[in-house]
């Protein structure tokens, strides 16, 4: 064929991600001009310290400690922002648009905490940021938010989007492991940071549902209401308890429209083994979205490591190269900039199902106790599991509740008050049951 | 806003899907004009029975029977072409195209087997076939193969894509129907059409399987040269055996990459219960796809049905619409109609996992007869279960035997010899047991 249109690109940052896209980008140029029909050669690499870029025997021409020159050359159209954190990729990102150039980033936080100011910038300037690969790796739920979903009213998402919570709980509860013995694992395999506080604190997966929920509802949610729950408290005999009722437990990113409001929470959830997410084990993760016409759709992949984000990266510059995701970004009104703030429901305000693990000093009387609480805050109880005690141990014994659907702040009443029961030796435990969410393909309000 | 481009739609074929795709093009204008930012106004609606569109409450000005005068309108970009079948859908596409229109099309039976003819004339004139409702209904498998995953090299695919004979599998499975009663049921659901025949021997999979391996592979498939067997001859006590082993089983469209060489083929197979697959029931649809750099992602949903199909028909309506089916049809290099034939394997060469259920008399050295057969093809075998006779009853057990990894031409000839041993009584039932495909993220080959 003729010659090919050229849209060079600058890599920021060469970590674990930077580097496979700059892998990538050289060892597969030819194939991937061939099959996307655009060259998108790698112009520079740009960092501090090239220590892992010399590891992967990349090319040292690239090489640049330059940002200002990178950002400027008139041979580059996209900027990959891959330094993460949301100070000095700001910058970046900031200063990419404001030279006219594309911006494609995998920065989940800096889009969750400053992605309406960024995306008013690149409007104005007549630039776009493309994001794939900031929510959920390989998974191409932000391509599918602005394709075929964006037609629908999507009416609730519920996501796994959290590799390292969701390999540290599928090793709690296949292979029985502690919380402490799954996360050194985890970190021993890569699959989770020396420093997990992000991820196990679910603040991570809150960053990512912030960016999904303003594409799917059309407003602007903010992360900082978003209520989040990690799974650092988890225990594994909650864990266990729940298997036993036909559970498995889920770091959940849950995201549903209620009327004119928007409920967003991530939290630990107990989910039935027969569950569509349910399945999902190790560090995959999947995303169930449910819309008017479309019905309940999955999309399940790799939601980290290398290859797998740098694939989603590479699709990003991609549809940058093409013109599309400018198209996208120009046209379609599914962008927080365009939109107004969401009316985000407080979790008080949610109605689900509740685990209750309670452990109470066995006399008489203590069940009519508990269950009076409960009634006085109008909480059924759906099911009660409690073994007969250890002989050789004086330890009491738990007792579990599961309660029919009830609201939050009955719940957290109920529990108040349980605590400050004399016969309760210490705090409730207190944890969602998530139902599969219904399908209503068909209907309209 | 400022007054919206408008881009007119004609709807051709009004049925299940072609009337929802008219309701949600008319009841849900306003909605879609804002969410897409483009309007895209029907303007006609063509068939010769215009019942179930009476019955949907559309609007009677828009019911047309000139198809001519509707193609040629001024005010029409797109064609959606729901009428199915291969020869007036192929002349109203082929019109359609020649009068410098775009298509919209649901109908996999016209792409599988004069997709290439049409896609070249659509180039010719400069217009576009968008297909994604072809196959497995709301899910954007077709969109996905055109975004992240037409930058990397597709290894395989595995679909469970006709939700009729999902659906009857899982009643058989799940609910110990038989054969008949589970297509009786979907019958009277809806699920399967009056004549099944297309859906459940396979061929309605072997359409979706070439349009989508087209794609994936850059190479011209030929819907001729697919391996298809059905579901149409299997037995519920296969299904029980294969429980009994810790396989379920499904109707897989599998396609995969075998050094420069494709292998195609649609069959029903055991996979494991923990196989990625495996929970996929009822008349849900699923697309494994493994890509070089992607890994392991998953496209999930329904497969058929009239929102959901519609959902499909209306995200390609908007995509023409705003421009990027387009781009992607004139710089992306996935189109069939711009690549060479396929090498595409015949089934002997398949090597994969056998179930064998053989009826033996129960004599001395009968096994060692089943044994030598096997060994001679250098089969061997990984477990053998025969239940003990019911007193009862005079009937033989069978004696059900799992191979490891064989090449499928060395099982067809001792399934020949066995079949030809005067000891066996009935017929070999041969199943295919097909594992989890290894994903290989990061290898290059």
């Amino acid at each position: 064929m003729a010659s090919r249109e050229q849209i060079g690109v600058v890599i920021v940052g060469c970590g674990t991600v930077g580097g496979a896209v700059a892998q990538i980008l050289t060892q597969q140029a030819d194939e991937l001009t061939e099959r996307v029909g655009v060259s998108m050669p790698l112009r520079a690499i740009v960092d501090v310290d090239f220590a892992h870029a010399r590891e992967l025997h990349l090319d040292e021409n690239l090489f640049c400690t330059d940002l200002d020159a990178a950002i400027t050359r008139e041979d580059v159209q996209i900027i990959v922002e891959l330094v993460g954190g949301t100070t000095i990729a700001k910058k970046i990102v900031a200063q990419a648009i404001t030279a006219g150039k594309h911006v494609v980033t995998a920065n989940k936080a800096l889009l969750a905490h400053h992605g309406v100011e960024l995306l008013s910038v690149a409007r104005r300037r007549k630039t776009v940021i493309a994001f794939e690969a900031s929510c959920a790796g390989a998974i191409p739920i932000i391509s599918s938010l602005m394709g075929e979903l964006a037609c629908d009213r999507i009416d609730a998402m519920y996501g796994i989007v959290n590799g390292t919570c969701n390999y540290i709980l599928t090793a709690m509860t296949e292979h029985d492991q502690t919380y402490a013995d799954a996360l050194s694992v985890a970190q021993a395999q890569g699959l989770a940071e020396a420093d997990p506080t992000l991820d196990v604190t679910g603040v991570d997966s809150a960053h990512k549902l912030t960016i999904m929920a303003d594409l799917a509802f059309r407003r602007r949610t903010r992360f900082e209401k978003i209520y989040v729950e990690g799974i650092d408290l988890l225990e594994a005999r909650d864990i266990n308890y729940g298997k036993e009722l036909g559970y498995v437990v889920k770091l959940l990113a849950i995201a549903r429209r209620q009327g004119d409001a928007i409920s967003l929470r991530v939290h630990p959830a107990f989910i039935s083994k027969r569950h569509p997410l349910a399945w999902v084990s190790g560090p995959f993760n999947a995303i169930s979205v449910y819309g008017e016409n479309s019905g309940h759709t999955m999309y399940y992949g790799r939601g980290a490591g290398d290859r797998p984000t740098a694939a989603a990266v590479i699709g990003d510059i991609a549809s940058v190269a093409i013109g599309n995701t400018q198209r996208q970004f120009q046209t379609l009104n599914v962008w927080p900039d365009r939109h107004e703030d969401a009316n985000q429901l407080d979790v008080s305000a949610v109605q689900c199902r509740y685990y209750l693990r309670l452990q109470a000093e066995e006399h008489p009387g203590v069940f009519a106790k508990i269950a009076n609480v409960l009634a006085d805050q109008d909480i059924s109880i759906s099911s009660i599991l409690q073994h007969e005690p250890h002989t050789e141990t004086d330890e009491s014994v738990p007792m579990v509740i599961t309660t029919y659907e009830a609201m939050e702040s009955n719940v957290r009443t109920a529990v108040d008050e349980m605590n400050r029961l004399d016969v309760i030796k210490q705090p409730c435990i207190c944890i969602r049951m998530v139902a599969e969410h219904p399908e209503q393909t068909g209907t309209r309000d």
